[in-house]
């Protein structure tokens, strides 16, 4: 049987990384698709970075629309990435009758709908492991692995610069400027670092990930999104001393009232596997009713971690390609005509725990008002922590650092009593808030 | 389409879990697998239990023939568990042209050639996902998640007992003995443990997944196989003090040589997120050469984490059933024509590094005979801890605790050299020899 053709469209880190694996385990790989899967040609920009990437054998051609329309390739890889263009190609792709596998979360996560409903309509498959925890079989295992399961809720660590980076506060007690600028001469974090710091990439993980989980369309829009530019290496610290870090987690939460989808930094306890996971790597906690807690561990990024997601989708494809559609695993996990319109929820009605620091007036009353206004709001207190101002060094000590955990509320509630808190004329600096979560 | 029709050969804890589990998450499974899965007819010598599970509408009979018998069942999950009986119904049913779906993890470590073979002859599936870390899609993430992947090595906690009892050793200090006892208390043993703590269970397990990593037939009689038995809460506190836990561990790793096969209690540092697998939670390590290390954690036995497992078989052949063969996973993740003939090493060509106590009297020149001969065998040593015995209390301080950690060599030549330290007149005990994985 002749090798299946792919095209692949980029070939920048992820491109070649996937070219290589390709090459260099096409026996193992064989050996277990039963057919060969060979990069018969490649378009990119740059067809000299391109031809010295995959040598003489494989075309180049620098329009991604030469091999879309090539019709001896059965499959294209998108490795372009953003909105733009790569929409423009995946759809062409599809209604050329191409299979797809994209490593593009922000796509999926924005455009999924429209571009799923293509793929149905045409037949063809668009895989996306690579879009989510990079190397993890994340997809796999909440597509197919946990099938029995009513999914209760997920937690992710998806974003390995944001991990790597507050990995260095915490065991430097270093602040996020500092950090950053190393993360950046390391290559861990883009010279634009926007969309892993501010949360925008763990918020397209997350969204694709509430899909597969609860049956949910793809939305984006209603992710909740808050980065991780904000943290102070002085509430890491304290976090720590209360038993608890810090970690930027994405959120999908199965709630009667509907799904909370959330992007932030959290305190989860340090006891969690999941608390240590560090540096770049990434993990996945998914609960579900059957199974319980499982956790899904791994590099989320770099070139032939990505590349071996990439390559288990071409082998996917491979097998079931000639499948009819109703045989194969529905894109987002549920059947198209089985999708819930059960809504995400705005922040304002999500349920937690906080984490509150307030720079107060060292004076007597203090604790009494602050406590007081989360009594009126119903809040419970879980944790008390009072610091001298000048036990955290250098500062007047005139002023004292309260830090409070609190029991779960809703966080419309936990506003109110927040604003209220602020106006207090012994509160002299703005509240610290991080969300807290206990993962059990 | 009328529902897939399930036949269930054994209705015990785990069988009463997939009941409860298809049952209650019915419609949210069939929004996933584009099709209804029920289990319809239940054969249980105790047929009175049987019917307390699955009430009035569904057929309970006391002869597993009449479920293979029956043309309207399309899968039978076999839950009986061991060699005997079960091989036998397994190989009927597949005769009969049933898919199978089976958690037996002894019977396909032992038997799996003969039913793979009889299966593929057939045309039809066996599944058995549960029969590997019950809950968690490790099987799937081997079969389909890591196809791009030379796999390098497997490291598992995969027996939950054997983890409990370890953990309660090193949280309180016990020895083997008083553990065991609480653990068959608390029903995380059973009466006869002896599957569970010399390794045998854990072993099977290693078994299913060298064959898969690998290409190779199960070949469970080429394990070597030691269980926890003789590990002392001393030896645990000594790891504790060198940065090391103490795991039981299923390995199976590639060599030049060979492949490695082994279940031994191993010391892994205390910072790898395994050595952080408490109770009797499982957690499997796998290291590609594309992926680098992914860690795959969740609860390994238990009635509905192993049901999540089954019945993610039963919807994997739901969709599967009406493909031709070739477009499958294959049962051993490699094509039956590509698989390999790499031989299993025997333990004295396995290479890794030493954990050793030796109990020696409080003499000059003791340790300078010890290191003399390990010198002499080529083996280097990584470190070296001594305690006084009074240190470790109660016994006779004119004895000595010498702790040695070695860097990697051949086990022949540890077995030489420590029969020439055990001559040592000053050696006053068996020394205790444990075996060493960095997991990097």
């Amino acid at each position: 049987m002749k090798p299946i053709q792919v095209g692949l469209l980029g070939i920048g880190v992820v491109g070649s990384g996937t070219f290589n694996v390709l090459k260099r385990n096409q026996q193992e790989i064989q050996r277990r698709a039963g057919r060969g899967i060979e990069i018969t040609m490649v378009a990119d920009l740059d067809e000299a970075r391109a031809r010295a990437v995959v040598g003489p054998d494989v075309q180049v051609v620098n329009d991604a629309r030469k091999v879309i329309a090539n019709p001896d390739i059965d499959i294209v890889i998108e490795l372009i990435g953003g909105y733009g263009i790569a929409k423009t190609l995946v759809l062409e792709a599809i209604a050329a009758g191409k299979h797809v596998v994209t490593a593009n979360k922000a796509l999926l996560a924005v455009h999924g709908t429209e571009i799923f409903a293509a793929a149905s309509a045409k037949g063809v498959m668009v895989a996306f492991e690579a879009a989510v925890a990079g190397g993890i079989p994340i997809i796999k295992a909440l597509r197919e692995g946990l099938t029995a399961n009513r999914i209760e809720w997920i937690a992710g660590i998806i974003n390995g610069t944001t991990n790597f980076i507050l990995s260095e506060m915490r065991s430097k007690g270093l602040d996020f400027g500092v950090v950053l600028k190393e993360a950046q001469r390391l290559g861990y974090a883009e010279a634009d670092p926007t969309f892993d710091i501010e949360g925008i990439d763990a918020a397209h993980k997350a969204t694709i990930m509430s899909a597969i989980a609860f049956g949910v369309p793809v939305q984006f829009d209603k992710a909740y999104v808050e980065g991780i530019t904000k943290l102070s290496a002085q509430d890491i610290k304290y976090a720590e001393q209360l038993g608890y870090r810090i970690k930027l987690l994405g959120i999908a939460k199965r709630r009667p009232e509907g799904i909370e989808l959330r992007v932030h930094p959290s305190l989860v306890p340090s006891k969690r596997l999941i608390a240590n996971v560090e540096g770049a790597m990434n993990a996945v906690v998914v609960q579900g009713d059957a199974v319980g807690t499982t956790l899904y561990y791994g590099k989320g990024a770099g070139s032939e971690p990505t590349a071996s997601a990439v390559i288990a989708d071409l082998v996917d494809i491979t097998r079931l390609h000639t499948a009819d559609s109703a045989q194969r695993v529905p894109h987002l996990a549920f059947q198209p005509n089985a999708m819930s319109d059960t809504p995400i929820l705005p922040m304002a009605d999500v349920v937690t725990s906080y984490y509150l620091r307030l720079r107060v007036a060292d004076q007597a009353g203090v604790l009494a008002k602050v406590t007081g206004i989360l009594a009126e709001s119903g809040i419970s207190i879980d944790a008390v922590l009072q610091r001298e101002a000048d036990e955290v060094g250098g500062v007047d000590a005139t002023q004292t650092d309260l830090i409070i955990l609190t029991h779960d509320c809703v966080e419309a509630r936990m506003n109110v009593a927040l604003a209220a808190m602020q106006a207090l004329p012994t509160v002299l600096e703005p509240i610290t808030r991080i969300r807290k979560e206990e993962l059990a």
